[in-house]
C-alpha cells in the first residue's frame, strides 16, 4: 500500500534496538480517515473468503481491526492481556512472549466469542517476531475456527514472523513491508 | 440513547461488585455497526463544538473513539498506560488510581499530540468513580488546551464519579445512565 509506505518514511521514526515509531497515526495518536483505507484495503485482499470475524489483540490492532471490520460487517474480538474481573474463566488462554517488554503474559478470548463455525481474519498494527500473532492463531485452533489469514499494517521483513507463520501455509497480507532499517533512520521496503 | 439501553438489558451482565459485564458487543467483543451509532450520537451532542481532537485511554475505549472521531473528522490520541519503548519522554503524566483493578499507574499522553489550540472531547466507555476522567481532564490542563466535555457510553450514576465531574463545570453526556444495579442482575435506569 503505497500511501502506507509513504506516510511511514514521512512521519516514521526509527528508535535504537529496531524501534519504529508511528504514533503519529498509527498507535498513539490514530488518524482515523487512514485507518479507514487501511480498512478498505484488507477488504478488498479478504473480501471473498466469508470472513465472519476479526480477532486482535489490545491495544495498538484494535482501532485498524475495527475499522476493517466496519468494510466486512463483522464484529471484532479483542484477546486480552490481563484477566480482569469482567472476564469470565472460560477462556482459551495461549501464552506469549513480548520481545518489546521483554516478559511473558497470557492472552485469552473469551470461549463464548469465537466457535467452529467462525472464519477469522486475524488484524494487527506490527509483524515482527509473530509472538502475537502465534498466540492468536493459536487461540483460533482451540476455538475450532478456520484462520482465514492474517491483515498486518507494518512487516519487519527482516525478523522472522512472517516468513515462520507463512511456512505453515497461514496467507499474511502486510501493507508495508519494511526490508531494512538503519540506526541512522533510513527505512527500506521489501518487495 | 434508548438502542444502549436496550442492549444493555439484553446483553449485560451483573457480576458481584458492581461490575457490570458488556463484553459482547463493547469491551470485548465489539459490535461495530453499534459503534458506529454511537459515534453518531456524540456528533449530535457535540457538532457545534469545533471538536479538534478525540483523548480516551487504553483500551475499551478506542473502539467508541474511533467511531466518535471518523464522525468529526479528528484524531483520537489515546493515553497510555505504561511507559513502552515507542513513547518518547516528553509526555504529560498523570497518576490514576484504578478501582477495577486495585492499583495506581501513570497515564501518559505525548506532549506532541495535544497542544493550547486543541478543543477535545474526551471519550470513555465507563463512568464510575471518575478517576480515569479525572486524570484524561488533568493531561488536557497541563496541555492547555480546552476540554470540551466527556462522551461516555455506561455511566454508574449511583457512583460518585460524574456527579463530581460535572461540579467542576465540565459537559458530561452518557449516553445510557445506570440508576441501580441489584446483586440478582435488575438493572434500572435513571431520569
Amino acid at each position: 500500500m503505497k500511501a502506507l509506505e509513504e506516510k511511514i518514511l514521512r512521519e516514521g521514526q526509527v528508535y535504537p534496538g529496531g524501534v519504529l515509531k508511528v504514533g503519529s497515526f498509527l498507535n498513539h495518536q490514530i488518524d482515523v480517515p487512514f485507518m479507514v483505507e487501511m480498512g478498505r484495503e484488507f477488504h478488498r485482499l479478504y473480501k471473498d473468503e466469508k470472513i465472519t470475524k476479526i480477532l486482535t489483540i489490545e491495544t495498538s490492532g484494535i482501532a485498524i481491526a475495527v475499522m476493517c471490520a466496519a468494510e466486512f460487517g463483522v464484529p471484532v474480538v479483542f484477546a486480552k492481556k490481563h484477566q480482569t474481573k469482567n472476564l469470565t474463566n472460560d477462556c482459551y488462554v495461549t501464552p506469549i512472549h513480548s520481545y518489546t517488554h521483554g516478559n511473558d503474559y497470557e492472552a485469552r478470548v473469551e470461549k463464548q466469542f469465537l466457535n467452529a463455525e467462525d472464519r477469522v481474519l486475524i488484524i494487527d498494527d506490527f509483524l515482527a517476531n509473530g509472538a502475537a500473532l502465534d498466540g492468536l492463531i493459536d487461540i483460533i485452533k482451540q476455538s475450532g475456527a478456520h484462520c482465514v489469514g492474517c491483515g498486518i499494517a507494518i512487516e519487519k521483513v527482516f525478523q522472522q514472523g512472517g516468513a515462520r507463520i507463512r511456512e505453515q501455509g497461514i496467507r499474511v497480507e502486510s501493507l508495508a513491508m519494511i526490508g531494512e532499517m538503519t540506526e541512522d533512520g533510513q527505512i527500506t521496503f521489501a518487495e
